[in-house]
């Protein structure tokens, strides 16, 4: 039996830092800083909620980690502008190679799972005109965890209805590929950006510099 | 009834970044990068590792941080170097106030609380003649969980046999404060940098610049 893909959205589908431009345009000179710490809080903050126990969903989180943001980088932040930069989330790019590498995989089963909320990711998929190239998509929202908690991992087998060893799961994200490899899942790890794993006692079972080296699992 | 001091060690009463020094002599230019991305990986590991349940101590996630950090900043990385960094944990600097204030605290209960294990704190408070001050240690490898997982925080209402509204909670970590505060302690924290609350859904009792303002609780 063929794998199913899994893939993780953000940074896997689409470049999370496609939101720099819109920054810069708003906070000349500021768009990298800006787009880099609110990644960086918007994980942190996943992170740190779910191990307190107090679940928000991440469009909450990403408006949050923005904020923190802005605040920290002391820009000035009105009610108008944080709308726009969070709107920015609904319109990510995708990789150069992703729609052609969904294309040349469209005899196998391909599925999302994210952290994002169904709404963030459906308006970034029909935005990208990517939505009819998945099987199934699958938030964690539905269980009110993060990844990579065992339990995130546990609803994509449940809701597919597989073994757990029948999925490639792909992530840019280490933390991602970590804690899907430690439920069980086989893991393609990619790196575009020549990144050091992180040293949290799991390693990939594939390293690729970008998704075009999927298609030898079709 | 008096309310119970409990510290948090790394940040809160002793400087994590005063390893810089011995990093630079070992990597000219490179101690600041080195010393804040190793701080930044230690955190992010200790989550990570009690996300995905996969607990080591804190002893080892120091080493594995360090590691992680030298081969991303591609520094030359030899076993002799290694554990003359990680050694630099028994040596870190208490901040300039620690001693004052725990002197002028003689007549109260202070207990540490920390992620480090027993070795690594015992150590640090020999070396720093620190080990007199305080009642009682509690560190998480006791229940191998980490901060800030509520079950952390119930284990020092469970050492001590106090109720949590007795705690006074202290910490230069804002995740540390919001976990501690989310469990029901009252909570102080230490905000040396003039640095932004994190946007947690949870705001601190008091925001102190240094250890010296606790004093109004004794």
């Amino acid at each position: 039996m063929k794998k199913v893909f899994v893939f993780d959205v953000y940074g896997t589908l689409f470049d999370v830092y496609s939101v720099k431009k819109i920054c810069e345009e708003m906070y000349p000179e500021m768009g990298n800083k800006i787009s880099q710490l609110w990644r960086k809080k918007q994980l942190e903050y996943s992170f740190l909620r779910q191990l307190m126990g107090n679940y928000i969903d991440f469009f909450q989180i990403t408006k949050d980690a923005l904020l923190y943001t802005c605040q920290k980088l002391n820009v000035e932040v009105t009610e108008e502008k944080l709308k726009k930069l969070v709107e920015t989330y609904d319109h990510l790019k995708p990789y150069p190679e992703t729609l052609d590498v969904l294309t040349a995989l469209k005899n196998c089963k391909k599925v999302i799972f994210t952290n994002g909320t169904y709404n963030m990711i459906e308006k970034l998929l029909k935005n990208s005109n990517l939505h009819l190239y998945f099987d199934e998509i699958i938030s964690v929202d539905e269980i009110k965890q993060y990844k990579p908690t065992p339990m995130c991992y546990h609803l994509v087998v449940e809701r597919l209805q597989v073994g757990r060893e029948k999925i490639l799961f792909i992530s840019s994200n280490t933390w991602d590929i970590a804690g899907a490899k430690n439920f069980g899942f086989q893991t393609a790890w990619i790196n575009r950006n020549h990144e050091v794993m992180d040293l949290i006692g799991i390693e990939p079972d594939f390293i690729y510099k970008d998704l075009t080296e999927l298609l030898q699992h079709a």
